[in-house]
């Protein structure tokens, strides 16, 4: 399936070759910046042109002096970045994903948001435990080593604070989709199935629901239906191939594909097994979504489609000019596959299907792209994502016109980015 | 595909829940080592018994305060490693990627090996430039910026040195698989279609080689067929979505999908259209195949099928004694998708299928697995990969019939892993 979509996508880019081409000879190599070569270097490195710069002519670094890699110091400036307002301190805090400087479906582990609420639990492995107690027949404590041993399957899914875009309910407030929409990752994980560990534990019958609880300070805990449970969570360990980064849960967090973040309990050391949700602290005076009547809707669990124009945006402006340019972004939703994205460059009024690339995995985030050649005039860029189950993102209008301005919650609203004609980018609301 | 296939892995995980359950009611929680709970966790933070731990009862570091990531300290043994004796300089040499402590198909960033002919070559980005010259209409040169407006795809391929496993064709000689079989990579690149540059130089219609020259002190240069280049390779900026490390070629490298790695030229300066090989160092002294007679195999591009198990193995031993374990492997094929993966325990007198697990992708790392209720008695662990092709894995001893114990390159051959009864595993040879 998603085979088939990349394979058409890679046809389609080769069809705009002529596209290129057709610039090309219309405008010359100031197409792509591309300038006829007035000297070529030589095959033989001796005739290489004086002006050889200097990282051809002497011996690099060796290998494995660093033992564990990390980026070129030119890309230092591709890091989380917190909002020092935004909370009272960092130990309650988040980081936001640098979505504007990344490509493809994957975020590499060092770049993936972080939210903790009592700062990042450091735990030993060792000493780590798991405990899975309440309504079963058998109380089990699991050790690191235990769960390594168990049947493991292998998943990515895009993890999304249900506060993601909550500052921008009441209009466009933060310039840059860094900040607008990076809480939010996508990695490959490798875990054991949650129904694997009730299995071994035995369910009673009377069983509906689960506490999930985490080993940090702030002791998060969520209650999580037990028919989610059996179907898609993952008791999970690894990121990306390697185990699980300290503030993404390091030894086990648990994955809850689709739903909010805040269920992702990391740290995780219990599972309780109950009859009723436990209406804790993070399921009703926070992630609620409170209405404009004074009523709240609780268990909000899913994540609905969403989708954000990562390139250009605020921080990641046209410097180019006129001319060929690609637009992307990340589409997602948390019930099922993407199924196509549009995108508008007139704020909404007409819609163009856009290139999905890469892999289409269900609840996970999806690369798409729109190649134009950009004219220079002024663009209301949007983003639409479709899902699977016919879901269409909605406009940030018609979601407050249910939900109202109280919650910071659930905001899968369309955003606009304004593209001037200078290429700069700003976050705009339209009407 | 890859999605049924998954699918069908986690069925058949689910269906093996009996076979835990029967080993738990046989031989109790030992099977898992996991104990009945005496003193259950409450759900009140308050009756935590005394015993809980530190990371549950301070603060932990906030947000932002590794603004890049980077592994937990209890992870610090999960590096590159290299072998002192095998080069004269690490400046002309390798390092091996651990691959028994990661799992799934995606290697992390920090963690893919590395091979350097004259160091990593610190490329600034502002002063990069990508000449395209030779048999074309037009020459033209790519600044960075130009490359990254051009339509762009993301596939994940794997990235293997032709001489991976080559101190093997005389014997078992290095004991562990980050040795024996890490010169080996996955991960997901965003790149330009080879084949987009090329039709914006407009190529002539006696062009039939390429010649792809790194900016590297080594220079390194490989001559590539054209039908390749206008098959699948990617000229490529980023890997797992942020720009590549230095060591694997920042800011652009050649990505050859399922060909020797030595190809794959990092550091890509320059590209040359010719209407034959150039028959440079990198292609005939080295990176060819001597056989018994005295000739060489010449242009052998293609990595064929293999496989290896990466746990156990020799440095991660069986350390829970007999009971439910996991093997676990890795297989590819640079011809194609993964069909099947077969396991012995026997030393290849009996073979029995694996379960392939996550995404199956064209000439890509895929993930297999092997659930064994082990008796605690010596094993000889193989696996052997099929592709979509219809090839199978061959013998080490096969391999050396046709192709003698001349060359380092190419060896594909059946691993063979010795599991004592203590758990320990050696790498060992079977006739």
């Amino acid at each position: 399936m998603s085979k088939d979509e990349a394979e058409t996508g890679a046809r389609e880019g080769a069809s705009r070759r002529g596209f290129l081409r057709a610039g090309l000879a219309a405008g010359g190599a100031a197409l792509l910046g591309g300038k006829a070569v007035a000297q070529t270097a030589a095959g033989d490195p001796a005739n290489l042109p004086p002006n050889v710069a200097d990282w051809s002519r002497y011996l690099g670094e060796g290998v494995a002096v660093r033992a564990y890699g990390r980026p070129s110091e030119h890309e230092s400036h591709v890091i989380r970045r917190d909002v020092e307002w935004l909370t009272a301190s960092r130990e309650s805090s988040v980081s936001f994903t640098p979505l504007h400087e990344l490509d493809g479906p994957i975020t590499p582990n060092g770049l993936c948001f972080e939210r903790h609420h009592g700062g990042i639990a450091e735990l030993n492995p060792q000493d780590y435990r798991l405990v899975l107690h309440g309504l079963v027949d058998r109380e089990l404590v699991f050790t690191l080593d235990d769960i390594k041993r168990m049947p493991r399957v292998n998943r990515a899914h895009f993890a999304e604070c249900a506060a993601n875009s909550g500052m921008e309910w009441r209009g466009a407030q933060l310039n840059g989709c860094q900040f607008t929409h990076g809480m939010i990752h996508c990695v490959m994980y490798t875990g054991v199935p949650l129904r694997v560990l009730l299995a071994e534990a035995g369910v009673k019958p009377t069983a509906k629901w689960l506490l999930l609880e985490g080993a940090d300070a702030s002791g998060m805990t969520r209650s999580l239906p037990m028919e989610k449970a059996l179907d898609d969570c993952l008791v999970a360990y690894r990121m990306n191939g390697e185990m699980l980064r300290p503030e993404n849960g390091y030894p086990v967090r648990m994955v809850v594909p689709g739903w909010e973040a805040n269920m992702w309990v990391k740290w995780l050391r219990r599972i309780e097994v109950g009859d009723e949700p436990w209406y804790h602290r993070e399921e009703t005076s926070k992630y609620t979504d409170l209405l404009e009547n004074g009523t709240a809707r609780k268990f909000t669990f899913v994540m609905d489609a969403k989708s954000v124009i990562t390139s250009p945006s605020p921080q990641a402006p046209i410097n180019h000019g006129r001319g060929f340019t690609v637009i992307s972004g990340l589409a997602w939703s948390g019930r099922g596959a993407i199924s196509g994205v549009d995108v508008s460059l007139d704020g909404g009024r007409n819609w163009r299907p856009a290139r999905l690339d890469g892999p289409v995995w269900g609840k996970a985030l999806t690369r798409f792209y729109y190649e134009l050649d950009w004219d220079g005039s002024p663009l209301l860029l949007q983003s639409r994502a479709r899902d699977e189950t016919g879901y269409v993102q909605p406009t940030k209008n018609e979601l407050r016109a249910v939900r109202g301005l109280n919650s910071i919650y659930h905001n899968n609203g369309i955003q606009t980015w304004h593209v001037t004609a200078a290429g700069e980018v700003e976050n705009v609301e339209v009407s």
